[in-house]
């Protein structure tokens, strides 16, 4: 019996693209572990560096599946040594003690770790492996197994990039232009609209924009946070990032207002900084002006629309009845909330996000809104609701417009973060308190 | 029966000594751990910040004995994990792959690590870590237990210190001050006598000093090497340093000589710069002055008297008879070899010293003197042996005033470099080969 | 007989005019000259420096007219002492030597020169006072007289910006914004478009844009040149400006284009620095490049189109008739030059420009053309005239298109010079002598 | 007749000197001006660069007399021009207005003025000038005429180094050993003995250093003052710079003393810079210190010893027969004011102090002392007067040990001037009043 054709022309394009992973296995990916390999045994060169930056260079040439076959090589040929953590096992149930213990620990260290370091030698080399973990980040979605090679990126990372190795610049007018058009590109929450945008945001003189930086990343900001000097806490980002709005005196400021947090690099995934930014910039400012007594953000709330819909069909529901209703009505966001309509609708809202912010959880624990977990995790407390307060379509899709603030109040925040941290305790303002009664 | 007075006073005193150990032991240093304790687990505050700087703080404040029993602490308490080790053994063994093997390494990372780490992120932190392992290098000569503690910081430093974190810098007279007293605190190898010594050996056209520095280690010199141009390779260190010798214009130089390599922190003994740097300052050197083809250094040999005297009391030694003589001739150093009766002698050195340098093994393989190690397995080869090159008085106690020069032939350094690192071979020149020739 | 009401309205409106001027100039023009005499004769301050920066803002603060007033009142009131002047030459007279010369050149130097050196010791006092010298070079156009006023800024500006004050900087990507926004508001030749634009013109490889600075003046440039690195001479502007245009290795370079020169403060006009950057730019590039070997301009040719159009209608013509039929077609300038019935004319086009550029002489001898005066009078030759080099609606408005390169050949420099600056010779190049014969 | 031998040697010895002169006088120095003749015509090139770096490097090979001789020559050949000179005091005379006065001023302007402002164009020309100046001003000690010559570089050196062109800027232990050096090298008035009493000076943290920079002579100082933060208005000079004394909180000062202060380039001469110095960093200190409200020196008294002996010979003395008495035991200074037969004689030196201070007046009015004449210029009062101050030689020999403060009283310093500048008022302390009040 003859197999149609498509099963033939099925196994002829199977077979096509075997050869193809073949090819390219054993070509440049095989061939550059093999670099690996020697860089890591010191064969051949007394320092690597040479051999290195050959390895980065030719990494940088590879396209996404050569990459993505390079990784899968990597994490099967640089793991563990298993017959020296055999052996570290014996030695440690035989004599169980601190030293065998540490031996252990020492022992079995993937072999990857101690290449990456060797690869970080060479100047630009940390740069080179930032953007090589965010190729595997994106690679490690469809191989899991891969997400054991990213440990070792997580670790040496979160060890490289140790706050004390991070320095703290206020990013302003006086800037080089290449590190301004990263703080372009790289605003995640609220898009810098070119050049005069950005001028706005920096070099206005109620405003500034402080970035982490490391020393080995040359004219790449880590992550930023943008700042508004006001005189009460905005309910609003339009007028915070208005054209032709009126400055203000930043010596007369009592408020400080974090409107914007923005990560830069993909490649420095879960290695977290936001805390200590955050931190340092209150220290920062408070030094600068001493009026300033309130310090607050003014946040997203990146996951009430979908929360607040799924409440809707479960048979438990978070949320009233006339809740749902609203969240009914609001549902097919349309670019609007506007109308006579809606406003019944909409001043449901901050009800429901109280609900959301205060009492779903998220998976792992803590807050269900990952910017939620971020501030409280913090020591911040919730501290208002704000509806109809960011009009982008993001926000209209995301919250129909909610924004809240989180409040930094320096004396609380230790205590905060502790019932948050210990018992899942979510601080929030009586204003939060009386939505949340009001059932 | 009554115990002399003296046995009662020893009790006493035995008592006291016992009394005071263990007031310092409830006292500041327990107390101190269990701040680290508080550390680690992140209880009542969110960064840390300000917990690490107390630690830091109150450690600095310790004089040496409560130092010592904070590391005993230290060590007792932030060891691996031994229930989590256990279970992840188990688990490793039920499935032994890949995934329980990297868990298993990540589960026993002792608890010192991470605390090491979270005291690095204040500002200073850096520095003050280098300091404390000085400190533990110190305590651990008594307490051997502590190389365990030790290891932890050896590790972290060796990634933290990573070449690519490292910078290296031009010293010279532009330098500031705070920089350059420190240059003449740590040269380790011909001292240098004042700011006009140091003037002559920076400032001068035909002379330089690099330096490695590390971001977090401000005005902190890692390691240096002082490199003078000239047009020959030099058989004496004398004219290198003299006050008032002619200078060269560096553009007619063909030789550059390093006459000087000193680390400059001894808590970051172990973590190996060296290498690094010779190589970076070469490739410097090359870009700066075209008519430069020679690399050479101006070495001591630390080790030749010893060894030399040693070979004459062991049954199959090393030696000729007629070298044994010369040998016992020279051993009683009293600050001069010069003289007539001497003169036989002296002109013995120079083979006495190949021997040593080639044939002669440590302990652990390869050469047996420390600075012929560390040039041989950079790649260089043993060029020159030179008698009456260092008058200084170490110079003539540990060598008799003999230096060499090794010379780092850029086309055969990786070639040397694999011959000794994996045959244990010593390159050395035809000059070297003829005087082991001449037994 | 009764006056005409258009009289009484004409003599109202005098006698209002009057007053109002009265107002002011006893208002705070006049009180402000005061100042300045305090601020000269040293009364009431040991430094005068809270004095002279009063006199700045104060200074700032008055609008056009009373700007306009003030330097009226400070011509009339700190011009020369002329009792002292009278002296002076009398002493001169009874016995003229170089002493008494010399005491008459002191004696009579107007005191308004010492009173800008004394607002000049105030920080920030070098920029006010170019600012102010700007409003002064507006204001004369109606009050000769102030051109004597003129002439003390133009004499201390003259000094205090000497060449060897001056700084040259590359401008590029790494540049601060607040640098590289000026430039693009100083451009004044091919006007740069926004930061995209701007980004290449300072950050392509084969690109480079240098300025003058000086010291007082932070962050102001002086004036800038805009460089292309090209492998042949440009015979238009467009290719050189075109956004997505390959860019070359700037190492395969042969040929330096200068394609745009500005100066940035109107109020340093007549302090000329052109000719020293272009020179040093030249030097900088050479040491940068080993192969750059030819140095040229691609520039406009601002006045031939008046002057043709001119030579249309006077009796002794320097145009042939063909030529006045071809600028008569091509005169009335409708944005395009294009179309069958004009390739004729534009073919008649270089011949034109070279008559005007070698042929036709300003008013105070050397070349007409502005712009070839300063190239010529700087030692370059006119090498190449190419019509429809730039399309812009100022280049068609003012030359129909037609660019022109000036050859800075190193070895003729100063020979050029010499023979424009004593004989009036205008170098041209043979293609050039070419198109002038074929008359 | 037969001339002696010894006249014919001395003949020849003339003629050989005559010779040599004429020699030298054809040679470099006639060439040099006339290059500076080209210069200044700018005959043979367009910038001139390369001919003022000719002149400037011809210029610092010549000797002492060969320099003396340029000079004589320079000032002969490039001053007022007098046939323009006589031309525009006729146009004066015929039309005595502001304009030909005006004209009348430039066109008188000594040549030499212009050849300064063109040498000054290439890198390191200001540099040079002042050095050229210096030697200058050495050589018009024996050719007065040449104070004309001088008058043309105090003019262009007063504008070029205007106090509006100058860097304040803190000496410490970060600035860079080249600038440090020059610091131990220029100090005037307490000699400081090497680096390690220079550390004491500039790195303790109650002492501050802050220098006058200008732009165009890098790493050169014009002149600074040493401060030392304290609690006390200090009566001696040996404590403040002891070694091994206690440091103090800077933050607990009240007192700035400035105890030195020097001038750096004799080359800038009568180009005066103390009195902003003292004021820039008062305001300095007031920004940094909130708790230091007095400002005042510990100065030397020069002038005390020579004014007191020569009170001793004239007819009106301004001392008492018993001041007088005391200045005739005290005057053979052997080293030593000690001594119980000195102890009252040294006891009515404040009261001679306080009359030569207060009392005597310089040839050109004001204080007799040039060390007073600066202080109360700048509008500081006469403090108090220190007897047994200073025990250095130059101390002893000058002043007996005195050392007096002058007390910079920010709300009484205009006022002080004015006093002084305009009524020869000197102003004084009641304890000083007291002393000259006990005749």
């Amino acid at each position: 019996m003859k197999a149609p054709q498509i099963l033939n022309d099925l196994l002829a394009r199977v077979t096509e693209v075997g050869e193809s992973l073949m090819t390219r296995a054993k070509a440049r990916p095989v061939s550059l572990t093999n670099r690996c390999e020697d860089l890591l045994t010191g064969a051949g060169e007394a320092t690597g560096l040479a051999l290195a930056s050959e390895i980065l260079e030719r990494y940088q040439r590879l396209d996404r599946d050569e990459k993505h076959a390079f990784f899968v090589d990597l994490h099967a040929r640089f793991g563990v040594d298993f017959a020296l953590l055999a052996a570290s096992i014996d030695a440690w149930q035989s004599a169980p003690d601190d030293t065998t213990a540490r031996d252990l620990h020492f022992a079995c260290e993937p072999r990857s770790q101690e290449l990456i370091r060797r690869l970080n030698r060479v100047p630009g080399g940390t740069a080179a492996l930032v953007a090589m973990r965010a190729d595997l980040l994106r690679s490690l979605r469809d191989e899991p197994v891969l997400k054991q090679l990213d440990r070792d990126f997580h670790h040496l990372f979160s060890s490289w990039f140790n706050r004390g190795f991070l320095e703290l610049r206020a990013i302003d007018w006086s800037t080089p232009a290449a590190i301004l058009e990263k703080i372009i590109a790289y605003e995640a929450v609220h898009q810098i609209n070119g050049w005069d945008d950005l001028r706005r945001r920096v070099a206005a003189r109620d405003r500034r924009l402080y970035a982490f930086f490391h020393p080995a990343l040359t004219n790449e900001p880590l992550i930023f946070v943008e700042v508004a000097l006001a005189r009460d806490i905005p309910d609003a980002i339009g007028p915070v990032l208005a054209e032709g709005r009126d400055e203000m005196d930043p010596r007369d400021a009592t408020t400080a207002v974090f409107y914007s947090i923005s990560n830069c690099q993909p490649g420095l995934r879960g290695v977290s900084f936001g805390n200590f930014l955050i931190k340092q910039v209150v220290e920062e400012l408070r030094r600068q002006f001493e009026n300033l007594d309130t310090f607050v953000t003014l946040s997203p709330v990146p996951g009430l629309r979908r929360w607040a819909r799924a409440q809707c069909s479960v048979e438990e529901s978070a949320l009233t009845e006339a809740q749902q209703a609203a969240v009914a009505l609001l549902d097919p966001v349309d670019g609007s909330i506007e109308g006579a309509a809606m406003a019944d609708a909409v001043e449901k809202l901050p009800g429901i996000a109280a609900r959301y912010l205060v009492e779903a959880h998220g998976s792992q624990g803590g807050a269900a809104d990952p910017v939620a977990r971020f501030h409280l995790g913090n020591g911040a407390r919730l501290e208002r609701i704000n509806p109809g307060a960011d009009h982008s379509a993001r926000g209209l899709e995301t919250a129909w417009g909610v924004m809240v603030n989180y409040l930094y109040h320096l004396a609380d925040i230790e205590k905060n973060h502790e019932a948050y941290a210990t018992l899942g305790e979510i601080k929030h303002s009586p204003s939060v308190r009386h939505l949340l009664r009001a059932r």
